[in-house]
């Protein structure tokens, strides 16, 4: 049976069970980390369920921040460095992901509270998360607020890639969940995937086919 | 061995491998199909993988819009209803979901030509999907234009909720592993879901513990 839920009755719900229930309709979500650095050089990480592609050229990602506590040194200091950092979960560090949402105090860093390891590379300021196997570093471009409910939309440019190279397929694909990359759904259950298929490019009244870079890599070798 | 990758290399890629390869660094995205009905009462069905969560109250969720042909009846039809409808992709329709981006003449609605079946319900204006199991009408709150690279955010005000019945939890949250909802990754791969756990809410310094709504409820019975 479906259960049908109008606009009067999800008003009159309880404040934490509507949240709960609307972070569950947004469907199966890109979590990461987001690693920065204040101006002292403390560093910092939390936890997002809200990266969005923008687009590839420029290379552009967006993530939206709630007016809350908890994230407000992210934006403080991706503001201060223009810099983040974008790490993907993993089965290890997902639980380690998810306590990084915790209020710690500003003078911790999430890294030495939740037992992840800071790296630094190719001289980009903000820490990337050395057990993320695939991570990127952007540089803020724009940060548009949404008048409509005190968000804020932080959009970046990705500068530096990470990934397991054994994961990057001919056609530019990266097999995520060959990285073992999490999605996760509502707030807070975390999923590992199961591939069903890559379909080729939709045209009008033509059968879509499976493309399968991998096979075609291994017949070429 | 991690593959490096920067902003030189990136902008030296050719141009569709370019585009996959950041596509896929966004990691498993939220995919739906969105319904909507032109002001001649013809229906159109798109498939979109930028669904991103804003707020719960009031309950907001957007989606990014590309300055591409195939979105723009999506786009239209909204500007002059005024209403949308959101519909999860499951392993029995994620490939006539795929269908719907073909670039079909604007006289053909997407359901008529992949078999998807329309659904009108509460009087609301919007094609809802058939055969997709959790769905959710929306009205258009706002249209925000992102100078940066010509895409356009379409933020909606959620109305109506369908899920199936046996998916809701006792404390709101909706098991879309359950109910069969597929996520993405790149720009034409499907993945069903294996849920690892639920989190307990984060605490500084206190252990995380592990959420089972289900059992709970299993066992009041």
């Amino acid at each position: 049976m479906q259960q049908h839920i109008d606009k009067e009755q999800l008003l009159g719900m309880e404040q934490r069970q509507r949240a709960v229930l609307i972070n569950s309709l947004g469907g199966f979500k890109s979590v990461c980390m987001i690693g920065t650095m204040n101006a002292k050089g403390k560093s910092n990480l939390a936890c997002f369920s809200s990266l969005v592609h923008l687009g590839a050229n420029p290379a552009l990602l967006a993530f939206v921040m709630r007016p809350a506590t908890v994230e407000r040194h992210t934006l403080e200091n991706i503001l201060a460095t223009n810099v983040f950092t974008v790490n993907h979960l993993n089965e290890g560090i997902y639980k380690q992901a998810h306590q990084t949402s915790a209020s710690y105090p500003a003078d911790v860093s999430e890294f030495e509270a939740t037992g992840l390891t800071e790296e630094y590379k190719e001289n980009f300021l903000a820490p990337f998360v050395k057990q993320s196997r695939v991570k990127f570093g952007m540089r803020l471009r724009e940060k548009i607020d949404l008048t409509i409910n005190n968000t804020s939309m932080i959009i970046g440019e990705i500068e530096q890639i990470y990934f397991p190279e054994d994961c990057l397929q001919e056609d530019g694909f990266v097999d995520l969940e060959k990285a073992g990359t999490l999605t996760c759904s509502g707030l807070d259950a975390y999923h590992s995937t199961k591939k069903l298929a890559r379909l080729s490019h939709a045209k009008p009244y033509q059968a879509l086919t499976i493309i399968n870079q991998e096979e075609e890599k291994n017949n070429q070798n």
